[in-house]
């Protein structure tokens, strides 16, 4: 093989270390990939390191130590975030948008890939501290932004389902109260979904009252995992029967009033 | 702002266009943004394209012409596809996946990132040449690999309900004989989320006798839509009552025996 210039190796380690955000690779790995020296490495990441930073492309981190590599996070820089989700509630005001009974028509914007990627970056973001082993949704509207998520800190997605079906094998049931409609509803996970002492974060595309949110801690409680965190792409605002709290959500919502939408970036962005 | 290096300007053009699978950009695009002559940026995407080829990272198109530019396609070689799969079809007969009554457990790999990342990109190299303008998929277990289609293909996921939801506004309605049950089942999509004349490709995760599917179909040509293809992660091996022909499946079963699954790569992949 011909010896490969630092130009190529530059693209493919960008590639490479993207395709698999938050995960720690060896610089060892990539010396016998490329056959370059540890030293050359070393500068290739260093450089890597000033271009993402440089043109908001993510963070490039290197963790020394016995454990140690580097490692790719998408990011996305809070002004950049803001700018995304200002544009966002412009065209989320459209006045069409607003349904009968006060609803919001999201449904396309939350399976839009470019967005959903988007706002998963801005969610994993927040929570890379909290080091969670999955994202949990509970179907249906939320599952592109919750993979995305999932895909950005590198842990699998799970999915809550409306009721247990054949091919999840045995699953627990539990029922909750909507918090909007008071009615009961049931949720329900494959017993081999999740693992005794994992860590959860949740995602989910829509927070009135909390009660599938609620649902969903119950549910983790069952199977001992610890939620380190909720988020959601559109919260309510000021809602008094909220039944969670702490949550992060991306935008809020106040109640539409004379068929008027307003809706704004959340302040925890500002 | 200093002058940009070339090493710098291939990890930041990477980047950018691995973000936007599928999109054409004018290289006076990226002249105004890094502040470099077009003959410049046209070398560099002369060493990307070959970095990208010698990598086996994917496919970078050069469009001549007045609406020319450069263009970025996730890719996976056919080598790469079938070793991938076929680790996927060990992992998958273990005889615990075999749940009661002959079906599969599936759902894990269904949503873990990275798997249905390059599920999303075998599909997508598929049907690049029928130009769909969206992805269709019946929820649930389908969405994440249906998402990351899309997202290879740079078009919009929509996803097909089993009933119509008040924040979907008014919705079409149909019915459809599920294949392997021959219950009659409910599929409905909003009447705001595909346009007349659009071109529609369908994925979804296990095709039996395929009546989801032919309910899809039938669904499109109830809003105008055509379909250009139909994708799927499982199919069943020799399925005399299948109602729906020229699918691509991922992975072939045959009907499990005596509590052995048997599951390979398509024939198609090979």
């Amino acid at each position: 093989m011909d010896r490969i210039k630092r130009n190529e190796r530059l693209a493919a380690l960008t590639k490479l270390l993207t395709a698999s955000p938050n995960q720690l690779f060896t610089l060892s790995h990539f010396c016998e990939m490329f056959g370059a020296a540890k030293s050359t490495l070393s500068e290739d990441v260093d450089i890597l390191c000033d271009v993402y930073k440089r043109f908001g492309l993510g963070r490039l981190d290197t963790v020394t130590g016995a454990a140690g590599g580097v490692r790719y996070r998408p990011y996305i820089e809070r002004e950049q975030a803001v700018a995304f989700l200002e544009g966002l509630c412009r065209e989320l005001q459209t006045p069409s948008r607003l349904l009968p009974g006060g609803f919001l028509y999201l449904s396309d914007i939350l399976s839009m890939p470019d967005i959903v990627r988007q706002m998963g970056i801005i969610i994993a973001g927040q929570f890379y501290d909290e080091a969670p082993d999955f994202v949990l949704t509970m179907e249906t509207k939320g599952i592109p932004v919750a993979l995305m998520t999932a895909q950005s800190m590198g842990v699998p997605l799970v999915i809550a389902r409306r009721s247990s079906k054949v091919y999840e094998g045995s699953a627990v049931n539990i029922n909750y109260v909507s918090g909007s409609s008071g009615h009961i509803e049931t949720m329900s996970l494959s017993r081999r979904a999740v693992v005794e002492g994992q860590r959860a974060l949740i995602v989910d595309d829509f927070l009135k009252a909390g009660g599938t949110a609620k649902g969903m801690i119950d549910l983790m409680s069952e199977f001992n995992v610890q939620v380190v965190g909720t988020a959601f792409v559109m919260a309510t605002a000021h809602n008094a029967k909220r039944v969670i709290h702490g949550e992060k959500a991306l935008m809020v919502m106040d109640e539409p009033e004379g068929g008027k939408l307003s809706i704004r970036p959340a302040e925890w962005l500002l």
